[in-house]
């Protein structure tokens, strides 16, 4: 089945739109040990994979650590296993080679079900990892949550943003029904526009939250497309005092938030 | 002293711009296992290290293999220390609390002099790297090698292509004289334009060899600037039979190649 139509099964099933992002910095734990994190991040996977469809996993987080943090990935993936559908947050792209090298780590080795990419590098860069298989997704970043995403994706090419022309492309792509694309929840004006030409692909709305974006005019928005996932980090694994009773509790206030807007 | 600098200062001493892409596909040496294509590696370091000043290791070859692979790249910038400058191309980019973290895995960690990162999420995915520290490098795809770089990069805002849009920002951003950018050799015919705008950036090039870039001409154009740095992959790691002595005598070819167009 193709990631999509797996994707909107897992959202279906447990009614919620909710991705947790699991971006756990070490140094702001009790115990900062690389043991004690991936026992903490396990711990939050299984006080919220009841009612939580998809986590993201932003590399970054891991890659600080080395050889160790890498190590830490491939238990998590195998921890989820098919419960809930998984994010490699890499924001990879390189020249077609070394493109389908980072799809065989992310999805072979990693065995995530999807991944984040950067469109800088166009479409020889982008196809390895929509390629790859039609059960594995494609997160290709069109609009983010941050500042700088207006230095160069809202800059006009021929009357229209730089992130429309990357959707286009994604929108050519998609023939295997495995690609989506990150909308940064923060630019709550663009959202209508976007909701305009990406029909069949799935929103990953970063930036609920600590970020300030909107849920509910996201989800209204978003909703009209495919499906849009609602990615919440540190407003989740902050929450009150950051212990798993807290941080389940964050994830229920959510997910309650997410299905009275649905 | 900033890494511009200290790049211009080795490349001087060694009296060479060759840059030597450690891109090891392990499944076509003679031995597959992780443990031999470390040593291999260190061989070719060992074998070219008296005339190469700088080395790029594409992170997708070792990410490819897992936490076993990025344990690889720890050994790795410990065995060139200081006798080389080394690049991760890892072409990161992220929010910049991600980006920060990917900074410390890449200087901090990894203890690379240099990281390549993507510039489409703006200016402040890219500051985290930058701003780390004056001595560590940081090389912006501008315009990349593939045939994808048609699909946004060579597409005008304003009348200029996007690349020089990313070139400006850059110029922008180089205070601390350790930025760079990457120029793929393979859009010769872009390479006066991009000459005219990046005075004081070092250019990463790479699509020499294998890609079909032509050495001299590149070389002739980007020496113009503040220094060039001319990469080449598979045209050294595959030439002959692949063995150390056959690496030693394409690197020794590039070598004389360069130092006639110096």
């Amino acid at each position: 089945m193709s990631f999509n139509k797996v994707l909107k099964e897992k959202c279906t099933l447990k009614n919620n739109r909710l991705c947790i992002g699991l971006d756990i910095d070490n140094q702001k734990l009790k115990d900062s040990s690389l043991d004690y994190m991936q026992d903490f991040i396990k711990d939050i996977i299984d006080a919220t994979i009841d009612i939580c469809p998809v986590y993201k996993i932003n590399f970054a987080f891991y890659e600080k650590h080395g050889s160790k943090g890498f190590k830490i990935l491939e238990n998590l993936c195998k921890h989820i296993d098919d419960k809930a559908i998984t994010i490699a947050d890499a924001k990879r792209g390189d020249i077609g080679n070394s493109s389908k090298y980072y799809a065989e780590a992310v999805f072979d080795h990693f065995n995530f079900d999807s991944v984040t990419i950067a469109p800088y590098m166009g479409l020889d860069s982008m196809e390895p990892f929509s390629s790859f298989s039609k059960d594995k997704g494609v997160f290709v970043l069109a609009l983010t949550s941050n500042s700088g995403s207006k230095n160069f994706q809202t800059q006009l090419i021929n009357d229209n943003e730089l992130y429309k022309h990357v959707i286009e492309l994604c929108n050519n792509m998609n023939i295997n029904n495995n690609i989506g694309i990150v909308v940064g929840a923060t630019n709550v004006g663009y959202l209508n526009d976007i909701n305009k030409i990406s029909n069949n692909l799935p929103w990953l709305m970063p930036g609920i939250g600590f970020q300030g974006g909107d849920l509910k005019q996201s989800l209204a928005i978003g909703e009209k497309n495919y499906l849009s996932l609602v990615n919440v980090s540190r407003g989740i694994l902050y929450f009150k005092d950051g212990s798993i009773n807290s941080i389940r509790e964050s994830a229920i206030n959510y997910t309650n938030e997410i299905r009275k807007n649905l």
